[in-house]
């Protein structure tokens, strides 16, 4: 990949959408990572970043340190946003009578204990999660989980629609190919401008960017469930992954990789058309 | 179409989708409208009443016939049903600050004075609706209804994803080509089994599958806006709408149409590709 070149057609591409549906800007879900900020970067440096707004969408099991990274990502961008926590709008779905709250236990504790229970909960608890299927508990666990990012994309799109502005999502090709999102949630966007890209790309292309180091350091996460991260749930580092991903597209020796990780990756493919899928009667 | 053949196929396709994703029952919303009484109807017959639940989710501005209404249909079906009322989250969303209440005004007199502001917010409301723009009080006014049918999607998965359960819509053929729905709203389900038919087809299988005469002889809208039916929002009937749609799926002669009336479509068809599109970058 080229940077250079590979940002100047996210741009054009950009720039065509905006123009050919005639909006008056773009909207954003700033979460503090670094997918977000990269697109958000690319974003501004289309339109302008007085033509980009950021949104941050707390809720109550968000890491303190969401907030903390999502002001450091729009004052390097130097873009207007807006923080609206949407704990209230979860607590009326009746979403945290799921899962009672747990301020009183330290984070740490937290994230060992919730790490426990997610490994506990099923044999493969990622591969039962893109299956949508377990016992009563796990099935709780998703319901839960899933509606945050829903809730968010409600919240995106109304904020949008005042402003005649578009959202753009932020899903790279490592996540849509694995599964690894919430169906009409963070994948329900106007735009995907990173589609084409591996995540160990995108984290190159935030370099290039300049991200802050603090952004580009951390370790991705959905921050959905404490202490989850990316690479902890789906069982594989993003390195592995994406280069497994491209030796098949590419139809490069699989011989050259562990054989389990390979496995891995095939079993997760095999596992995540249904986070795809709508069945229409044609 | 042949109604009982046309049944067959549908109930094949539930069926087939039913056990290829592993689901243990099938979860709709139920509007009081003819669409979903139709599906929920279908679904009943196809898996067996017991492996279907009905979700009614009424808020602040919703007719005093729709729950009424929904449940009648749930009554008919011998369903299982919950009913949340989504005001709340609404609330806390921020939507009805944008349009105070009107409860201490009669439904008659709301129901005139927003259809008066329908017309005169712009020249083509349906079509301004559908490009997504026009002035900051056009604008408001997109977010407030949208987020209504946003919000119950997530309500929707929320209750199904606890069970297992697959979210079925209720989208026509004739609502989609008109891009007569919300985006990441009511058409972001896992099946649609009505996907195939124009709503006048619908009204047809409604009468064959005997669903009760109250719900088939309401005039049809999306209960979003007091007030506010399909047939006036669009600026035609359903009637007209699909048999000039039909026409033009099958090379037939629109010279038999009043010529107003299939500039009309022509128009809706025209901007109606913006409901639709998720721009990719590949």
């Amino acid at each position: 990949m080229i940077i250079k070149e590979e940002l100047k057609k996210i741009k054009n591409f950009i720039n065509n959408f905006y123009k050919e549906y005639n909006y008056k800007g773009a909207l954003i879900g700033i979460s503090g990572g670094l997918d977000s900020a990269v697109a958000a970067k690319i974003l501004v440096d289309s339109l302008g970043k007085n033509k980009v707004f950021g949104v941050l969408l707390p809720e109550r099991d968000s890491s303190s340190e969401t907030v903390k990274d999502s002001k450091i990502v729009c004052d390097f961008l130097g873009i207007e946003y807006v923080k609206k926590d949407i704990t209230p709008i979860l607590r009326k779905s009746g979403v945290y009578r799921l899962e009672p709250p747990t301020f009183l236990i330290p984070r740490s504790i937290q994230n060992k204990y919730v790490k426990k229970r997610w490994e506990e909960s099923s044999d493969d608890t990622f591969i039962d999660d893109l299956k949508g299927d377990g016992d009563e508990d796990f099935l709780k666990g998703l319901a839960f989980y899933r509606i945050k990012h829903r809730i968010r994309m409600t919240q995106l799109y109304f904020e949008a629609e005042k402003r005649n502005y578009f959202v753009c999502g932020t899903t790279n090709k490592s996540e849509y190919k694995t599964g690894f999102f919430v169906k009409y949630g963070d994948d329900a966007v106007e735009i995907e401008p990173l589609f084409h890209l591996y995540k160990t790309e995108v984290i190159e292309m935030a370099k290039y960017l300049k991200i802050p180091n603090k952004i580009i350091d951390k370790s991705p996460s959905p921050d959905l469930i404490p202490g989850i991260t990316d690479e902890f749930a789906m069982g594989i580092s993003y390195k592995e992954l994406d280069q497994i991903l491209y030796a098949k597209e590419n139809n490069g020796n699989l011989n050259d990789f562990d054989k389990a990780k390979v496995e891995r990756v095939e079993k997760i493919l095999k596992n995540s058309n249904k986070k795809r899928i709508k069945a229409l009667h044609l």
